[in-house]
Parts: C-alpha cells; sequence; structure tokens
C-alpha cells in the first residue's frame, strides 16, 4: 500500500493544534473484544500541557473496556453545515488511555482543571462511579481534505 | 456491571430511523491490530432496505483494514452548534463489513444507488482504487441524551 501521509508543516500543525483547542467531544473508538471495536461519543476537554481529558462515567461499557484494554483512538473535528462532509478537517489520536484514580498524584489538579473547563460537571464529578481518563497519543493523522492528509508525532502535537 | 440499556419503544425506533436516514457521514472505528482501534471519518448513504453504504479508496487504511477484520462500528449523528454535545442524539451500529467488488451480484445496483443519492461521486466511482463497502449492523446503541440509552437489534432498525 502506497504510504498516503505527508510529513507535517507549520500549516498542519497549526491546524492540528486548532482542532485539539478546539475540540469539546470526540468519536472514542475502544476494544470491546479482540478485533472488535467500537465507537462512542465523549465530552473531552485538554489538559493545560494539551492532552485530551475526559470524565466519563464507570457504569458505561467504554469505561471498563478502555481500562482493560488502554489502545484506544479519538477522532476530532466537527463538520460544518455545508458542503461535502469529508473536506471538513479532522484529527485521528492514536492513544493510551490512562484512568486518573482519585489516589492518583495528579487527580486534585486535574479535577480542579477539568471543573473550570466544564463547570456544570460540578453536578456529578464527584459522584463514586466518576472517573477522568486522560488520553495520550501516540500518534496523530490529520486529515484536512481531499488529499492532504499528515502523519504526526506526539511532539508535532507539542 | 449494571444495565443501562433500556428497550426501544416507538419514539426510540423512530429517532434512529432519523438518524440513519440524515447522515451523511459516519466516524469508523476499525481494528488496526489486535486490540488497537482506531477511528476515522467516512461518507455514507443508505441502500434502498436502509443498510449504511460506504465508496472508499482501497488506498486508505481503514479500508484493507475492514477487508482483513471485518468487524466496525459507525457513529453516526451530528453534533449541534448550541448546548453540550452529549444532549444531542447518536446512534453507534456494529457492523461487520461486507465489501462489494465488482463481480458482486449486487454491484451494479448499489453503484448506480450511489451515484444517485452522491452525484458527485460520479469523478472517481469507477476508479480501479474505489471500493463500495456495505455494512450490516448486528446490534446498535442509541443515546438520545443523559439517561436515554436504547439497545437495538437489527429487527429495530428496520
Amino acid at each position: 500500500m502506497p504510504e498516503l501521509f505527508q510529513s507535517p508543516n507549520d500549516e498542519s500543525r497549526t491546524l492540528t493544534a486548532q482542532l485539539m483547542a478546539q475540540a469539546t467531544h470526540a468519536a472514542l473508538a475502544f476494544t470491546v473484544a479482540p478485533s472488535r471495536p467500537s465507537v462512542t461519543r465523549i465530552g473531552i476537554t485538554l489538559t493545560p500541557d494539551g492532552t485530551p481529558l475526559a470524565l466519563v462515567s464507570r457504569l458505561a461499557a467504554h469505561t471498563a473496556a478502555v481500562e482493560g484494554a488502554p489502545d484506544c483512538a479519538l477522532l476530532i473535528g466537527d463538520v460544518g453545515e455545508k458542503g461535502d462532509p469529508l473536506t471538513h478537517p479532522r484529527l485521528t489520536l492514536q492513544c493510551t488511555a490512562e484512568m486518573i484514580e482519585k489516589t492518583h498524584a495528579d487527580y486534585q489538579g486535574l479535577r480542579d482543571h477539568f471543573l473550570a473547563q466544564r463547570p456544570k460537571s460540578k453536578l456529578y464529578i464527584d459522584f463514586p462511579d466518576f472517573q477522568l481518563i486522560r488520553f495520550h497519543p501516540t500518534e496523530a493523522h490529520l486529515n484536512a481534505g481531499f488529499g492532504k492528509a499528515f502523519k504526526l508525532t506526539p511532539k508535532d502535537l507539542g
């Protein structure tokens, strides 16, 4: 298979940073059973160092799934109201999910940061079944429209 | 883990049918390697019997991936401009992908149908690397907003 991905340039790095900064939600691909993926919508924000962070319920199937199989992926970038949906830029982040337990050294800082970013989460962030997950990107694919595909490393994500 | 899903009623079946009928694109979760899922955006339409149908390039990684590992999933349902993104309804379809080769008995009918639904695809639908994929749902999860989750069978999809 030919390599369709270009090396990133400043423009594609900037677009990637914009997509990540604007993202309020993502499609999370997770593993239900070996070679059986599923996908669901989750709310996300970024940590101060730019890593995707989600608050999810432990009652949801995807939470247990990524705890057991932390290799996962996020798709971010909305489709606009007009035109071909595939002309709108989007970003796939291959990630390793890290469960941030309440005993985690970063828990309090991330909880307070999440709450500041998503004030309405105060209604449930301290419920016993709620769980912060940090998604560490291992590789990223930016599709900026037809014929404009870039493969990025964690370093390119800044 | 408690069962969060309710049995579908007429309202949830109707909403599911609307989401499918309106979908022009989906987040496709596919398997890159065992327990390593990825996710990308694809354009979709429905066949006359209501099955999701996509036209993809064989040069794309997800095309080779679903050919080798046909268990996959589609997430459909857009996020509106306003409000919490998780209040907007969305549908996860667990699917088995079927590659529709040009020698497939259904190829010509599906090609003509796709072309009628997506006239701009005439520019590339007959390129040798383009490939129709039909996604047969095996199970569906409708999330119609907080606390409104339904598990549906292929029969519920009509």
